[in-house]
């Protein structure tokens, strides 16, 4: 039998190719001192010019197959390599010092990745990236060494990489990458979400991936039962290509509910939206036919930029989503940021915990400049298409009150100035901090319509930071105290008649959907590309038998004992 | 009328002195070159000697008037004063730079402080405060300047400063320290603490006191409701000497409460215990009559030091505080270690969020040579009294079930060594991760006790970092989610028939203790000088007649409204 490894299965689907061992090349500068200025100068002219070539290229290749966003992030390197100040720096350093190109090139890009990196914030962190990228493809033509690109991979493919970076996935062609097998990252970790977005089957955090597989082997990555098999049996070939075979008639199959209602095998409707970050992403929600958007976090028309959004440019993107969608709810969650989102030109200050620090609405209720702009440019988007607004991190009814009166304020001024507001515009909030799950029988008075928040309820409620791989173990969607958490939630909204909603990655969990639709979830808001799973699936439970057997889940005492729970009866 | 700040009530009482407003002078160092090096050298030798003198003095007073512990701080510094290291390297800049005593001093400690501040953990941290605090006591005598030690303070005096670090407090005479009010801090700040402790009046975080308040003004500190009342009228004295006498004779009757047990108007026995960090504390937990030890916490065991207690250390501190108690119950918590009390030779990893980290049991449970250290030290002591035993941080069922397992073994192993442990142990667990409150019908069923953290409890229920100023008006203990979380955790242990304590903060605070008696707690664990003015207040409360009230409670939309509901019907 083949060696086989176990990760947590991140995106469905089964992959069948060689391996692509992506590996980090030692880019050790050995030799520091040079006998000719002059001739140091021109090799790292020369290496500058071969680099701008190779990422123009890149580029173009990325423009024309995987779409303008992921092509961007070569313009970003394009930029660090003709900034005057790096390479200013690098030539200064040769003819002073009289050192080799590759070492006064190591030396500036250190010195600024660390000055990038000791700023500590994410913006700047992701430009300290951009050097180091750059500055590797740049001494690798100094040094002869070979920098593949991921981008340049032409013929079918499973990558095999200790983790993926943003800059590597923007590189990943659908077309020829089947599938990769990550060392380290949890179901949650940027590599998971992106091959979820992708479709791209994926296994991450196998621990050993690269230590075990080498280039060229072949490789079956089955990212339904999160498994990695290296050269595997005739036997095991025939068996996985029949379980392709199952996922793709089962995807041509989903296909087929693209337009169709969720309806529940006793005829129960429950929506079934899609969570987006930009307007770019609402051509996969159209394509995956989801009902509403249950999200659109507004954080990233505030990143990647000097300064704040105008009132005029976040309408414009409001309005086109609420436009687009054709009066198909749209809930809109004001600005999420702090913690590891934090804006250069806000100027937050640093925080012990992040996580439970000065962030969402406690930032905007102080900011109240940069919030009157954004509820003043949702109001005025509402008169557009059936938009919801929604506060996110409400801990407290003092908060709620705050920020509703401010809406209420801008409403009034935007009226006197005759500008169209919808009268029908729904508020809500998220549930993601304990205290308004426990009090939600106080909050449910006074809301239009409550959105669980999981991926930071369960961090909350378990006290352990999502993104640490040292207690990521206690990150545990089906642990008993979550969901009686959410079962009290949804009793306190329908005991007000008000709908529930849930737009945390646990909505879309095929283990969790089955006691979530018992507990009586109104809304499940996930990635667009979970929506058709989800509404086949949906489509084969009854809520009706799902309700006692949910109230049954939350007597258990564990989650494990949960999760064997569901396997054993719905699955 | 005067000038009143308004700030946070840190210990109760009321003080009346002229203020001395402790400030930093200014050590900026303003001639470098120096023009005689020998004569330099000889400047910075009679300094070292000064200081030397000047804090051997200090440290005489301190251990005679304040207790060996407050002196320990005065020996670090002599130590720092005689490093060869520090001194040396002082010296050699002297010599080989040609720079005055003073410049070449402040270069030197400014090196050591970075050094030791980068390492990022409290140990090292605690290092840089003392090389700083040393520093300028050097620089001082080498500039001229005079630094006001606290500990010299011979006169009737209310301090008014920025914040009072620990070396600060470390030299308060409360004889002639009547009080004090500071800039920053909340309740559970160092500087709140230490007052509680030395029982003088504080209000702390007034925001302005040392801008508003001139040295020799008179000042009335309110430690009762947290007012700071600038250069008082004649009436206004009368008024606030009038309060300080009714204080007194509070005071008064509360210490003949000493020996009594604590029994309710409806004649309840409810049990008051004393939170303690080391045995030396048992002087101040006898001296006011409590019950028992609900809390023990047992990290000081493990701090300031460069390797693990051993067992037989343990064994000791432990067997001293059951010995002592005679019996009253004692109840040990095993390491919290991790977050911001990090051990310099535990190695830890740097984490984004460490309230959310790797900590406590979950850090036990992977260092099981260190956790079964402390068990068996805990096994042993517990044939000398009454020992309880609890974990905490538990999240989940796993862990208490792993730790008990851990547990069992040891005793078996001591047992079959022919060790005496006593068979009448219980173990219990914190209560103070939401997920654990809110699965406490699962819990009651696998422990014997719980008792409710309080601190923690209500930092992750609200998702607000208790120690960070920005989010600190989250932290709100009167909060309807943090009460209906409580009486969840008592229905579920009283259910089971075990008993559930608190050792929080909010079990000795007199808005808390009314709800808490209404909502059934068994165990009220606090500072041991809150526990006769407790044992008062619930010698006036009737249980019965709070039972309704508490529920009724749970019931309002905000902390503010609790607190009212209270001081209306309670106070």
């Amino acid at each position: 039998m083949s060696n086989t490894l176990t990760g947590i299965a991140a995106s469905a689907g089964i992959a069948i190719a060689k391996a692509f061992v992506h590996e980090e090349p030692d880019f050790t500068v050995k030799q520091k001192e040079a006998s000719n200025k002059e001739k140091e100068v021109e090799r790292l002219t020369e290496a500058l010019a071969q680099s701008t070539k190779e990422l123009e290229e890149i580029k173009q290749k990325a423009l024309k197959e995987l779409g303008e966003d992921k092509a961007e992030i070569f313009s970003a390197h394009l930029l660090v390599l003709s900034d005057p100040e790096l390479i200013d720096s690098v030539k200064g350093k040769i003819n002073d010092d009289g050192v080799t190109a590759e070492y006064a090139l190591n030396e500036v890009a250190d010195m600024f990745i660390t000055m990038f990196e000791n700023m500590d914030n994410a913006y700047m962190q992701e430009r300290a990236a951009d050097i180091r990228d750059v500055s590797r493809r740049v001494l690798g033509h100094l040094m002869g060494i070979q920098v593949v690109s991921l981008a340049a991979i032409a013929e079918d493919t499973v990558i095999i990489a200790h983790d993926l970076t943003p800059s590597d996935t923007a590189q990943l062609n659908p077309a020829v990458i089947k599938g990769f097998a990550t060392d380290i990252g949890g179901r949650t970790s940027h590599s998971a979400i992106m091959s979820r977005s992708l479709e791209i089957p994926a296994v991450v955090g196998t621990k050993q991936a690269t230590k075990t597989i080498a280039n060229g082997d072949m490789i079956i990555v089955d990212g339904i039962d999160g498994d990695v098999l290296i050269n595997p049996s005739e036997e095991e070939l025939a068996t996985y290509k029949q379980k392709q075979q199952q996922f793709a008639a089962q995807k041509a199959e989903w296909a087929k509910l693209v337009n169709e209602k969720t309806v529940t095998k006793d005829g129960v409707h429950v929506e079934l939206a899609a969570n987006i970050g930009t307007p770019q992403d609402l051509d996969g929600v159209l394509a995956n036919g989801a009902e509403g958007i249950g999200l659109y976090r507004t954080e990233f028309l505030y990143m990647g930029r000097t300064e704040l959004p105008s009132e005029e440019e976040q309408f414009e993107a409001y309005k086109e989503v609420v436009e687009r969608m054709e009066g198909k709810p749209v809930v809109i969650r004001t600005l999420d940021i702090g913690g590891d989102k934090e804006l250069p030109y806000l100027d937050l200050p640093e925080e012990m915990n992040p996580f439970l620090g000065f962030r969402a609405i406690r930032l905007c209720l102080e900011k109240q400049d940069m919030f009157r702009d954004q509820l003043r440019a949702l109001l005025r988007a509402s008169a557009y298409g059936n938009l919801k607004i929604m506060f996110p991190m409400i801990a407290t009814i003092e908060e709620l009150r705050e920020a509703k009166e401010i809406l209420a304020d801008e409403k009034e001024k935007l009226k006197a100035e005759g500008v169209t507001v919808s009268e029908e515009l729904e508020v809500g909030i998220m549930v993601e901090i304990p205290s308004t799950a426990v009090a939600s029988p106080q909050f449910a008075k006074e809301v239009d319509f409550f959105s669980i928040g999981t991926n930071d309820l369960i961090q909350y409620t378990m006290a352990a930071d999502r993104m640490n791989e040292r207690v990521s173990y206690l990150y545990q969607p089906y642990h008993p105290a979550v969901l009686r958490l959410i079962d009290m939630v949804i009793k306190a909204a329908h005991a007000e008649g008000k709908w529930v909603g849930m737009c945390g990655e646990m909505a879309g969990d095929e283990i969790a959907i089955p006691l979530l639709l018992g507990l009586g979830l109104d809304e499940f808001s996930m990635s667009a590309t979970s929506v058709l799973p989800a509404r086949s699936q949906l489509s084969k439970l009854s809520k009706e038998e799902l309700s006692a057997f949910a109230q049954s889940a939350l007597l258990e005492s564990t989650s494990e004992a949960v999760e064997n729970l569901v396997k054993k009866h719905y699955q």
